[in-house]
C-alpha cells in the first residue's frame, strides 16, 4: 500500500522551486528551479538505492536494480517542468507517484523481477520550448537530438544552451535504442471535468487524442490609425482577429464538434505594438485536437480555406505551417488490463481517452505503455488553481501501484 | 525662395540617426539616436544665429532674435521622433522646413519683426511613451510635468528617467505661460491619400479630427487546450479577437462610417503566451477617431456595448478606460488666411482636415496655430515606405515661409 500522507508531502516538498504567489507553478525547462528540482530528484531517488542515468535530452532515469539486472526496467515516467502559469499536480503527480512506488518496494525490501526506473522527461510542457513532449519525443526516435537541442524559447535560446547551462546534457545517448525500457506506466491529472463529474478519484486511460499545432504568420501593411481610410487597409491583427474567431467557429460547428473537436490560438505577436500604427505583422500558434485523426485533418483544411478567404478580403499574405504532429494512441492492451484491474480495486471503473498529450504518447511508440489519470477539480489544469484532492493523489499512485506489480509478475 | 535642394539634403542628414535597413526610420523618443539628432540640431540651428532654452519636458527652442525681442517668438515646430517602423518624412520635414526658413532669412540677413523659434517637440508619436503630442501637451497644460515625466514604456522605463539619461531634461519650466510664444506654424506630411488622388503637392490643413485612445484589459480563465471541452472555456484571447471585428464593423457601419468614423485596435499583449493554455488574460489599446467629438462618443459607446456582449457570453471580464482625449481642432483664422495666400502663390487651392493629431493641436490651445500638408505618396505612413517627393518638401517648406513672412508682417 502506498503512503498517501507521504505521496502529498513529496508533491509540495517538489514544488518548494519555482512556486508562485498564487499558490501555482513557474518552473520553465531549464531554468535555475529545474535544476533545482532535478538535483532533488536525483538525490531523493539515491536513497531508495537508484543508480541515475542522464541522457543527451536531460532526461533522468533513476534506476532500482531487480531481480534481472541483464533485462531493462520497467519505466514510470512523466515531467517536472510545468507552464509558465500552471499548478501544483500536472506531470509532477506522475514523477511523485513513481517515486512513491520505489519507496514503498524499497521500504518492504522487494526485489522486483525487472529493475524499476523512475524517469523525469524533459520539456513535456513545451511551453518555454515548442513543441511538447520533446524529452520523450527524442527517446523514442520521433525527433533528432539536434532538433531538440535547436528548439528556442521567445528570447531565442536554444535548449541544448540552457540545459548545458544547467548541467543537464547528459553522457547517455537520449535513444530507446541504446537505452531501452521494458515499459512505461504513466500517472497524470485529468486535467479535465470528466472524473470530477463521475465523482471518481482515478480512472483507466484508452488512448490519447490526435492532436497539430501549426505557426501563422500574417502579414498587412502597416499605417497610420488616423489618417488612413478603413477602406485603404491591410489591417494584420484584424485579419489574425477574424482567424480567431473563424478556428473557434469550426471546432464548436456541427459534426466535428459532436465528435470532440478542439481548436485554440493561444499565442500572439502582433509587430510593431504602437497604438497608432496599425498592426502590419501578426505571428500565431494554432492548436487543433480531436479523437479522430481524420476530423483534425478536416478542421486544418476549413482553416486553411477560412484564413486563406479572410486573407484575401483584407489583402494579406497567410503563412501557414505545421510545427507538430502527434496522432491519436491507443495504448498496449496488456498494460491497460493491469491499470484497470488494479484500478477497479478500488472502485475506479471508468476509461477516459486523454485530451492532452503525455509522455506516454511518444513511450507507446517504442514500448507497452499504459497511464493512470487523477481527477482534477472542476476539470481545471495549465491555471495555478489546478488541484487535485490528497485522496485523489493518493488513489492514483495506489492504482500505478498495483499495475506496475502485476506487470512484474508477468 | 527656399532652396530646394537644401531642405531634401537636411532631411537625409538628420536621418543619419535610427534609419534602418529598410529605408524607414525607428528612433523612438529618448533613446541614444533621439539624442544624437537633438545635439545636431542644436549645433545646426546655432549656426543660424541661434541661442536655444531646452525645457523640462525635453522641447527644445531654437530661437533667432528679431527686431523686437521683448515679444514672444512666432515659433514653427514638430518633432523628431519617430514610430518604431517609421518613414523618413513624418515630422522631420516640419523641424526642417523651419530651419529651412530659419536658413533663409540668416543668408538674406533678414531681421524679422519678433523672435523666431524653431521647435523641437518631445515624443510626438507617443509610440514608445503613449499618449503622443506629449511634449506639446505639457507645453500648453493639458498634463502636468510631473504626467509627463512618469509616461512609461512597455519595459516600464519612465520618460522622466530617458530624458535625463539623454541630458534633455532643460532647466526652463514647461509652460506656455514662462515660455510664451507668439503663434505656431506646423509642415507635415498628410499622412493620407487625398493630395496624392487629388494631385497637388501641398495644402491648408483647416483643423484636425476628433480622438481618444482606451486601454482595455480582459480577463478570463487560462486553462488546458487540449482537455477543456470548447463549451467550458473562458478564452480571453476570443473574445478579444471578436472585440477587434466588433470596433471596425462599428466604425465601417452606416452613418457614422459615411462621415469617416475610425477605430483601430494595434496594441495586444495576450497571456500566459503558451500554445497549450488557453488565454487568461489580454491587455489592448483602442484608437477612435471622428471628424465629430459626438460621433467618437458615439462609437465608443457602441464598442462598449459590443465589448459587454462579448464579454457576457464567453464569462470574461472587461476593464475598459478612457487614456487620452484629443477633440476636433480649428486652427486659428488669420493664420490659415496666411497659409492660404501663400498657398495659392503655388497653385494649391485645397484644405483638408487632418485625420492624424499634431503637436499644432496643443500649440492651438494657447496661441493662433494653422498647418500646411506635404503630399505623401500613396498616403503611406507609419510605414518606412513613407515618401514625399523632393519637390513636394520643397513646396511646403516654401508655403511655410510665405504664410511666416505673412504672420510676421501682420
Ligand atoms: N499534460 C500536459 O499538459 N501536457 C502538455 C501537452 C499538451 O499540450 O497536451
Ligand atoms: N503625425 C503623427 O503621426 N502623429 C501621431 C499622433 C496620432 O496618433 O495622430
Amino acid at each position: 500500500k502506498i503512503n498517501s500522507t507521504r505521496v502529498n508531502a513529496t508533491i509540495h516538498e517538489s514544488c518548494q522551486w519555482g512556486s508562485t504567489p498564487d499558490g501555482g507553478m513557474n518552473r520553465l525547462t531549464a531554468n535555475d528551479d529545474d535544476r533545482k528540482v532535478r538535483d532533488w530528484f536525483i538525490a531523493t531517488t539515491k536513497e531508495y538505492g537508484c543508480t541515475h542515468k542522464i541522457d543527451a535530452m536531460g532526461n533522468i532515469f533513476a534506476i532500482r536494480p531487480g531481480e534481472n539486472n541483464n533485462l531493462p526496467p520497467i519505466a514510470i515516467g512523466s515531467h517536472l517542468d510545468t507552464q509558465p502559469t500552471g499548478g501544483r499536480y500536472d506531470g509532477i503527480l506522475g514523477v511523485v507517484s513513481g517515486m512513491e512506488v520505489m519507496k514503498v518496494l524499497h521500504e518492504n525490501n522487494v526485489t522486483s523481477y525487472a529493475p524499476l526506473a523512475v524517469i523525469n522527461w524533459t520539456n513535456e510542457e513545451g511551453a518555454r520550448f515548442p513543441p511538447c513532449m520533446l524529452g520523450s519525443g527524442v527517446w523514442a526516435g520521433q525527433f533528432t537530438t539536434e532538433y531538440g537541442h535547436a528548439r528556442v524559447d521567445a528570447a531565442g535560446i536554444t535548449l541544448g544552451n540552457e540545459l548545458e547551462r544547467i548541467g543537464y546534457i547528459g553522457t547517455e545517448a537520449c535513444s530507446f535504442e541504446t537505452n531501452p525500457i521494458l515499459a512505461h506506466f504513466e500517472v497524470h491529472i485529468e486535467q479535465g471535468p470528466i472524473l470530477d463529474q463521475a465523482e471518481l478519484p482515478a480512472a483507466v486511460v484508452g488512448g490519447v487524442q490526435s492532436m497539430r499545432w501549426y505557426d501563422m504568420k500574417v502579414v498587412g501593411r502597416e499605417a497610420h490609425t488616423g489618417s488612413t481610410p478603413m477602406d485603404r487597409r491591410s489591417d494584420a491583427l484584424l485579419g489574425a482577429a477574424k482567424m480567431i474567431v473563424e478556428a473557434n467557429r469550426i471546432a464548436t460547428t456541427g459534426a466535428l464538434a459532436d465528435r470532440g473537436a478542439r481548436a485554440t490560438i493561444a499565442v500572439i505577436n502582433s509587430s510593431p505594438q504602437s497604438i497608432n500604427t496599425i498592426s502590419g505583422d501578426v505571428q500565431m500558434n494554432l492548436d487543433i485536437r480531436s479523437p479522430f485523426d481524420e476530423d483534425v485533418l478536416e478542421i486544418e483544411r476549413q482553416c486553411r480555406e477560412g484564413f486563406d478567404k479572410i486573407s484575401t478580403e483584407h489583402g494579406l499574405t497567410l503563412n501557414f505551417e505545421t510545427i507538430w504532429v502527434s496522432p491519436a494512441v491507443n495504448f498496449n492492451e496488456t498494460m491497460k488490463q493491469c491499470v484497470r484491474s488494479s484500478a477497479l480495486e478500488i472502485g475506479c471503473h471508468l476509461q477516459l481517452t486523454s485530451g492532452a498529450g503525455h509522455d506516454a504518447v511518444y513511450t507507446s511508440k517504442r514500448v507497452p505503455t499504459a497511464m493512470i489519470f487523477a481527477r482534477s477539480r472542476d476539470g481545471v489544469s495549465h491555471n495555478p488553481a489546478e488541484y487535485t484532492r490528497p485522496e485523489d493523489c493518493a488513489a492514483a499512485a495506489q492504482v500505478l501501484l498495483g499495475a506496475y506489480l502485476r506487470y512484474d509478475d508477468l
